[in-house]
């Protein structure tokens, strides 16, 4: 077995710890009824309805941020990215969100998959040539990281629901 | 100036999530007045005091496990890590958490800046060497990775309290 490189070993962690956090969502969400993804996580705070749009719509961005293909779904953004909940009426339903989770995800996934470490190390598509030059911590893997904190951020709050 | 390597750019952007997350932590803890962090963040849920110890006897649990020495809060495992919020009658002042919290995340700080790439790659101290050898993965800086989505997971409870 040929010996993994230390710049392997690093990624891969990164990437594991994506995949715990996807799955801590999946087991969460999918066990959620429409009936309990409607309620607020605490009085007057955000639906987990919400919570889950608004990271299907963040996870969407990332296919374009980090070279992995267009938006597969842009009409998520004025629901759950651009206004805040209870301000559009109709929102797309519990296992409409569900669908595009799932095809959002499925699609990092396999990107994530064919990325080397420099392809990790290359700059995302919200930065400049020129600054990067300067900044070359604005790179993809800056992008998994922070993505990963934000999903755990949210998931933290997802739990806090009455069951 | 010298080239950066891969495996350095990689280890600095998840060091940078540690500080920023450390960061906003510090942020919005050190701009709660005594009487804010003993609200709950929802109706019977945890207070923020009791997030704040937890959050810092993790990360006082993280100099052994890191081989950056031992522990220096060990006090604070019964009420914020062993036992539920609400159990212990007498916690801790926010002042003194406050104190704990800052010299434990300095210690890291101090640790951290001495580490080599290698160094992360080490197993961390609740691993075995036979098991290391088998599963690479298990190393400190996994603890680096799970430790910062770990506080995110915090903090978005944090935030969700009433104003």
């Amino acid at each position: 077995m040929a010996k993994t490189s230390n710049e392997e070993l690093l990624l891969s962690g990164a990437l594991s710890a994506w995949t715990t956090n996807i799955e801590r969502a999946d087991k969460l969400l999918f066990s959620l009824t429409p009936e309990q993804l409607g309620k607020e996580i605490a009085p007057g705070k955000n639906r987990l309805i919400y919570l889950w749009g608004h990271l299907t719509a963040v996870h969407d961005l990332m296919l374009p941020l980090l070279g992995l293909g267009p938006r597969l779904h842009a009409e998520l953004d004025e629901p759950f990215l651009t206004k805040a909940d209870k301000v559009v009426a109709n929102l797309p339903s519990a296992e409409a969100i569900k669908k595009d989770w799932n095809e959002v995800n499925g699609k990092l996934r396999d990107g994530f998959a064919k990325f080397s470490v420099a392809d990790w190390l290359q700059k995302h598509a919200s930065v400049s040539a020129e600054d990067f030059a300067k900044e070359p911590h604005r790179n993809r893997f800056a992008i998994l990281l922070s993505r990963t904190n934000h999903l755990s951020y949210h998931l933290g709050q997802a739990v806090i629901r009455d069951k």
